[in-house]
């Protein structure tokens, strides 16, 4: 973390941008960021229940709401071409994501997750390993016809990669995070952003300097290891103690917002120091607010106005409403948290749709190869599935594992700066990467409601 | 609103910042920006109730707490220095004063408004036009010292500048916004926004042209006014239908929240678009929603939840749970976006805070004539209160109005751009909107608790 020390103004005051908002420069770039995020806020939500209709997630919906609104270029229309490349609405996109996944840790108890873990070990080894070698082995020779082991290796890792984004979300909306898919999925998912990031530092590495440090990769795994272990480690002894001491300073509802709001930013951003996607760390902080945990903060008012009005009820209402009154305040911290996902998580998702440029679909020599490596990707991934063993439905893992998203977009642009990836496989990783994270929704979605019946 | 079009990529696919968090040149600001909020956000809530032991209100906390934040500098610590010009966190501050201000709209209802209209419109003009001609005809030439005709102009604007958001802050927070007097001040804000941006372009006219053209004050008079009566008349005729229509299409809490919020900003963009402060369009948005126009939603989850309960109960109860169920569900949109408060409203006083700069107040020359004009700015507002009329507390509307804040600053920068403001003038009005802004919050506080006694 490096400390900037901008010049000394010779202002007593140094004013900023949005003490200014109608003369600086940037002031026209802050009043269409409301625009958008309004356009943005409330398209994506006329948009869900269209696509609930035809039977389609929600998530599908803002993800082709971004495709068309990031398209209307083609029809000459180009007030939303600034958008994909501005860097606030991308703030608030990561932020969304962010959210999403402090969210989906917060409703995950981590009892549950450490029941799963050598089954989700297996699934993310086998999900990592094996689309690996189908992407250095097959699809790079045969599908790019490339004999350079440099550009093989970094197809190879990209698909690799995975993105829980999508399923998270997917599992999310159809209130299935309690499966036991769902969560072998979140915790492969941890385990393969640690295993991505040493297979990239190994790719780099060979690429860069023909060799692997292997001293490097130790660092790096043990960084990785280190973080995800210490922060919910440590922070599960500290959360218990800390929310005590918080309320007592002030047990209101805006406290226990911060505490867990402010953890799941800080955890964000330690991951993103150790080199590891933000996500992950907003997850693990999820992992550290186990209802009984927050206990010492007041009920919500709604239970504290319904309390006195208990005492003269017979019994049988009086537990029903006891026990009813009692899951809504251990939720407290959950039903809060939700608005702040309602504004920021449809950004992310149509700000991802709005990074698919339809022209590049349009190159058949492309789209042809792109898909070809396309089901190499999901093959991949659907092997890994089967690793999960008995009493879990396979496809439901392997789709979960399917959506490439960021995490695949960065291991390529990696590549593309080394210089082993050039325009043209560029291309085809992209379109890989949309495909996968297009299609796996509508499939996921299916899967579920089979596997329920 | 210009389209801009941006050149045409080689890539089929634009990357934007989210995608490459790890690796794009700007990504450290995006990491760090999670931790600033982090740190903003939980720093802010431990400081309030400290804050609040003292009597202070939460609101000077935070101001105190950025001031501290801001002059680390001073101690050899530059880690925030950067945070003050940072635009993605200027942007959520700007956010968090939006919806302060939509909050405020929400829980303020038209009718009381137009009631005190008359009484408003006359604490505004009076506090416009006293405050005007002090800084004009007294603080210019005596306290400055300066013949210059078009600075004193110019420093009679900035004094005839009020910023609503510290005084609708202390309302809310102490639950005084049903006050008539809260209503006058709320009300005679709106109306200055307009009358200070007439005033701006009048004195800018001068200066620029020598004259003023009347055809472009007319201009700016009825876009504004057109800009506020347009938004509330069409928005309060539109809100029932547009309600319906979208319960109709799905009724659930997301799509509540998104109509509120969506219609918070897009009114802070058009206010901004006409050149009124985007706040104004945000407070004009929650006037657009009655309980009543919201009918067609659904309730919240645990009123349908208590409801089936209530059947067998006696009158008695039956009736008090009713009550109390309807209320909450009234309040729905408001609950929703009070976690928007929670997390973006500290970072917009946070950041006010931090743009102190301490240094400012070690000059003894411009420290004395900043209290000399603050007095002023002071007794010109207090004048307007006693507009107000009888059975009125002409002290907490004068005190109401008192603060300067990014609106004054506004003012001293144009005029400091025209060139008839300078460095030191700058510098005593930074001060001066200082001092009006920090000792606004705790007088108002104590004067407010006197009233209810």
């Amino acid at each position: 973390m490096k400390t900037r020390i901008l010049p000394c103004h010779p202002l007593p005051l140094v004013l900023a941008a949005w003490s200014l908002p109608a003369f600086a420069a940037g002031s026209a770039v802050i009043g269409e960021n409301l625009l958008w995020l309004a356009i943005i806020l409330f398209s994506a939500r006329l948009f869900s229940p269209l696509t609930g209709r035809f039977g389609m997630p929600a998530v599908l919906g803002e993800l082709l709401l971004g495709v068309a609104l990031g398209n209307l270029g083609l029809i000459g229309w180009h007030y939303f071409d600034t958008v994909r490349q501005d860097p606030i609405i991308a703030f608030i996109a990561e932020l969304g994501v962010i959210v999403l996944l402090l969210q989906i840790g917060l409703e995950t108890r981590l009892k549950d997750l450490v029941e799963v873990g050598p089954r989700a070990t297996l699934v993310a080894v086998v999900g990592i390993a094996f689309p690996f070698a189908l992407g250095a082995m097959v699809a790079g020779p045969w599908l790019l016809g490339s004999d350079n082991s440099h550009t093989n290796l970094f197809l190879g890792a990209t698909l690799a990669a995975t993105s829980v984004g999508i399923t998270g979300r997917v599992f999310r909306d159809l209130g299935q995070l309690g499966m036991r898919e769902a969560k072998i999925v979140l915790g492969a998912a941890v385990i393969d952003d640690v295993l991505g990031l040493v297979l990239l530092a190994v790719v780099s590495g060979l690429v860069q300097a023909g060799s692997v440090s292997v001293g490097e990769v130790v660092g790096i795994t043990a960084t990785a290891a280190i973080f995800l272990a210490g922060s919910v480690g440590v922070g599960r002894w500290l959360s218990p103690h800390a929310s005590r001491w918080l309320a007592n300073l002030d047990a209101g509802p805006a406290m226990l917002f911060a505490l867990v709001l402010a953890t799941g930013l800080f955890l964000a951003w330690l991951a993103h120091a150790v080199g590891l996607a933000p996500i992950i760390g907003a997850f693990a902080a999820g992992l550290l607010f186990e209802p009984v945990f927050l206990r010492h903060f007041e009920t919500p008012h709604i239970v504290r106005e319904v309390a006195p009005l208990l005492d003269d009820l017979d019994r049988g209402h009086r537990m029903a409403l006891t026990d009813l009154l009692l899951r809504h305040t251990q939720k407290q911290h959950e039903h809060m948290i939700e608005p702040i996902g309602y504004f920021f998580v449809p950004v992310f998702f149509v700000l991802t749709g709005m990074q698919v440029d339809l022209r590049a679909i349009l190159d058949p020599q492309v789209l042809l190869t792109a898909i070809g490596i396309s089901l190499l990707a999901i093959v991949g991934k659907l092997v890994a599935g089967f690793a999960a063993g008995r009493g879990i439905s396979p496809w439901i893992i392997g789709w979960g594992m399917v959506p490439r998203g960021e995490v695949g977009l960065i291991f390529a642009m990696v590549g593309k700066q080394l210089g082993v990836i050039g325009e043209t496989t560029f291309s085809v990783i992209v379109v890989m990467v949309i495909l996968t994270t297009l299609i796996t929704p509508p499939i996921l979605t299916k899967l579920i409601h089979q596997n329920k019946t």
